[in-house]
């Protein structure tokens, strides 16, 4: 199936199954109440995290961020919640705002503490070189909340 | 001038002179780049902040929110940062995070701390009784801030 409708078949990888990409993909199956993704593999599923340098050139960004993009980027830190609620156990929400330039903020908290705080601009070209760098990234973000709430336990727990 | 053109006179107040009242009217007239305001008292700059209960029931919450409610909840969560940066020296970032439903986050954070945690609901319909609700409301958000600044103060550095 993923050979089939690869778009780009040289960045499959074993990264598509760390646990960080599982939850991404546990993420979208669970938005995904039609089953439209149902017979699709975590790979095609995660495909399009995969943006090259030159691909993020063609993206416009002068317009409104494509709703795609935008459900990418909530299942992204929605997977980091996730993440870090099972090795915390902390309860946390996640908020994204970004405006219409695609500058904004996401934030992943529990109880009054940010677990996770990041900037966000050009939100319209969010994407990874490749699998790797996806899984390298969602669990540098999670291993520092962990930190984080290990570091301040009162105040995620507040 | 703020007789004239007075909605309501019955909610005019010395609370209009309290230091949050005070803060709103700033933050708006920091926004009012082309002047518009620039020959209102501040009574009648903050006169939009008073609905009653009668007047909220016929706001309706099925369309998307009014511009000009949301730049009042804007200004309201950013006088209550001001506020907090004047008491403890944090510099606090606001993020306001609605649906179209009216349902959302407001929040107030600085470093890794969040000061204000606020979920809203029905903000088509935000408002107050009367200058004083809203001072005594501004007011407790900013001292509770202000008490958790000083409780965790390494957090709101971080």
């Amino acid at each position: 199936m993923s050979e089939q409708n690869s778009v780009n078949p040289s960045t499959s990888s074993n990264a598509v199954n760390s646990p960080f990409l599982q939850a991404i993909a546990q993420q979208i199956r669970g938005q995904d109440v039609y089953g439209v993704y149902r017979s699709w593999s975590n790979e095609l599923l995660l495909k399009a995290y995969v943006v090259s340098k030159q691909k993020k050139r063609e993206i416009p960004v002068d317009g409104e961020i494509d709703p795609m993009t935008l459900s990418r980027i909530m299942a992204f830190y929605r997977a980091a919640a996730a993440c870090i609620e099972k090795e915390t156990g902390l309860l946390s929400q996640v908020i994204v705002d970004l405006n219409h330039e695609g500058f904004g903020w996401a934030l992943v908290f529990a109880g009054r503490l940010i677990l996770v705080r990041k900037t966000m601009r050009d939100a319209h070209r969010f994407g990874f070189d490749s699998f790797e760098k996806l899984a390298a990234e969602g669990e540098d973000l999670v291993a520092k909340a962990v930190e984080l709430a290990q570091r301040f336990p009162e105040v995620g727990n507040v």
